[in-house]
């Protein structure tokens, strides 16, 4: 007989409260994603399924700013996107230069030691980045086949300036890749620009969608890379597509060979497409491109120096580097005698806003404050703001009061 | 300057045709369950969350037949859930028996050899299943650490008896580890009574949610095998947790090692969880649940049987042994003189129901028609077959009108 539940255990319908998000991700989703994902779904080759599958391509490449055909989802959390980039570029034994600058530059060479690649680094100290020269440096000491990094790591708030950097790569025969998670849809990506191979990201950060869908482009080059280790499950091979010759990569579910193949007219059978991600990545785009990229990543800025100039203005620290701060999150010093994790319970329990905690080095040391995406609004920022003044104030923390929200306003309009 | 898209590609809302899908799965989503990822998305470690993922794990052991404690989700595709399972019991160089009778056994050994296992198989012809003997027989000629299987191969619509399996591998001393996804939430799956280690599935089939999050159970003892393989990330090091001495797994996003962590009360960084697949995820197993295992079974089984009777009273041949043929899904042979995809494209077209077709061996010589989840409904079986019937007589196959809905009906009752 099948085993059968306490029915106390059935549980009420799903009602999360109403938590206002503004850490460093996830964020609240916009409300028209999740409507979106309330769609029926489609068979995965039904034509009106593939149809879908085009779109997202078409939606997503001026998202990553470029014309690549190979725009896409992988189907997972950001963190699946970078596996799937790493391994399907990466084959055990090469040389791979990781530009690292935070907790997420310490992830790729994770990523990569288990897939069983020489692992090289370039690295600044968290709060600051990496400069052009240091990985040409890099790059000429160790030789790499690959060079990875992140653009927005949000442990550290840094942004790594990318203008130049795929230009370098090229110019020593290696393929690139960069994280793109936390900047895509809240800060420009110029994948063509920087001559970068191949850039994923996630929803649930600047595009305001829930976390489970990786967006990702992949330059031709890289393309034609990732196509020399094709193998076909033996179980749907077919004589019209022919194996590769280079060695096969180590995952099926992450073997972009495959998932190219299952988006391009092939249409392969490979992992069966998360419909509802997938309208919900279509939606999130679709609102980034009627809001318009400019737009956008103007808004983003105007919350990050609200945001930065109300924080200021109650005397905390900003933390990092001012000229390579993330403009959609914001690390501030938890002041001399405050206990951060009783600020950010209470931030939670009396306003119920989340700001975020940090990793490693910094944990207990700086709060991490988010405005992407849906989040990335005037008052939400002001909300925040004054429920951490009240917050402080309860601490014993002493401020002048009142001051951060018109502070953040003017910045807002500056 | 970022690239602006041309307005022409906003595109419209969401807006997929109603089909009713009546293939091998993806099925059609349970209303209910499209409405659950709605819900507003929350903070990873927000209290509410990790009670939601608590949740979750509550309602998936009965699912699974199970008390085991790790009992959660896998943030990726039914693929992904079979991946994480095989890379986090097997390292390289360990023997696998796989058996395999149909396309997803051969999907087993394709990721195992990824991973760099040695895969020795036990196979059956497609239609037919593998004797307990057989696999035996495979488990003392190669002495395997692990040996993996699938429970219902859509493929081949044939499901494989599991009493009996798990004893057989624990007496050798081997892990074991079944694919679930055709099945769970349609067919039992009693993981504890099969004494097997690891079960995964997938929502989008019998469970009646969209494809995108893998359900995954794990016995203590592989748990423990899994935990002597734990490796943290540099940047998230914590005292508390200390690195197993076995092998690296070799994936970093599907080291479940580390999603138990992140599932635990340690609650340790890895993905960042897919809120709303999960929230889709626990409104699947609430509604398994409040129907009844038995309940669903049952209607699982009518359903099939009524798809068999009226397919066998139009005169058509089923594919496969009886005794071991799928609920949910049913096999038949493409009568002669009639084209397979003309005639799942006039269903498609004039009746907005889709039914499946083949890979490999029965590419173009069988159809599959499934009965699964919200889907395994009198009516929705009834409408199929009277589709069906009036598409065969389009092509010219000679029948007795009228004869299918009346038989359906009586075997439904039956």
């Amino acid at each position: 007989m099948p085993i059968e539940l306490d029915p106390m255990l059935l549980l009420g319908e799903i009602d999360p409260p109403q938590r206002l998000l503004m850490g460093p991700g996830p964020i609240n989703a916009h409300p028209r994603v999740l409507r979106a994902m309330s769609a029926d779904l489609l068979g995965q080759f039904d034509p009106e399924m593939t149809g879908y599958m085009n779109q997202v391509m078409a939606l997503y490449r001026p998202i990553f700013g470029t014309a690549n055909r190979w725009t896409m989802l992988v189907d997972g959390t950001a963190r699946a996107g970078i596996e799937a980039a790493l391994v399907s570029l990466v084959a055990p034994g090469d040389v791979v230069l990781v530009v690292n600058f935070g907790r997420f530059g310490l992830l790729l060479g994770e990523i990569l030691a288990r897939i069983g690649a020489v692992v090289e680094t370039v690295e600044a100290p968290w709060g600051e980045i990496v400069s052009l020269d240091a990985i040409a440096a890099g790059i000429a000491r160790c030789q790499p086949k690959v060079v990875a990094t992140i653009h927005g790591d949000t442990s550290t708030t840094m942004v790594q300036p990318l203008d130049g950097f795929g230009a370098l790569c090229r110019a020593a025969g290696a393929l690139s890749y960069v994280d793109a998670t936390a900047t895509i849809g809240g800060m420009e990506l110029a994948a063509d620009r920087w001559e970068v191979d191949v850039v994923s990201g996630g929803l649930q950060k600047c595009l305001g969608g829930p976390s489970g869908s990786a967006p990702i482009t992949i330059s031709d080059t890289a393309a034609e890379h990732i196509t020399r280790r094709r193998h076909l499950e033996q179980g749907i091979r077919r004589p019209d597509i022919a194996d590769g010759q280079g060695p096969r990569i180590v995952s099926n579910y992450f073997d972009l060979a495959m998932v190219m193949d299952y988006w391009s007219d092939k249409r392969l059978n490979h992992h069966t497409e998360a419909t509802s991600m997938l309208y919900a990545a279509r939606e999130c785009a679709r609102i980034v491109l009627e809001e318009g990229l400019a737009a956008r990543y103007a808004r983003h800025e105007a919350a990050g120096r609200a945001m930065t100039a109300g924080l200021r203005a109650m005397g905390l620290e900003i933390f990092g580097e001012d000229a390579h701060r993330m403009i959609n999150v914001t690390g501030v010093f938890v002041p001399k005698d405050v206990d951060g994790e009783t600020v950010r319970l209470a931030m939670r329990e009396q306003f119920e806003i989340e700001i975020g905690t940090a990793f490693g080095p910094l944990e207990g040391r700086i709060w991490r404050i988010g405005a992407m995406g849906y989040n990335a609004m005037k008052h939400k920022v002001l909300l925040t703001l004054a429920a951490l003044e009240a917050c402080l104030g309860m601490q014993g923390y002493s401020l002048p009061p009142g001051i951060a929200v018109p502070a953040a306003m003017r910045a807002w309009d500056a």
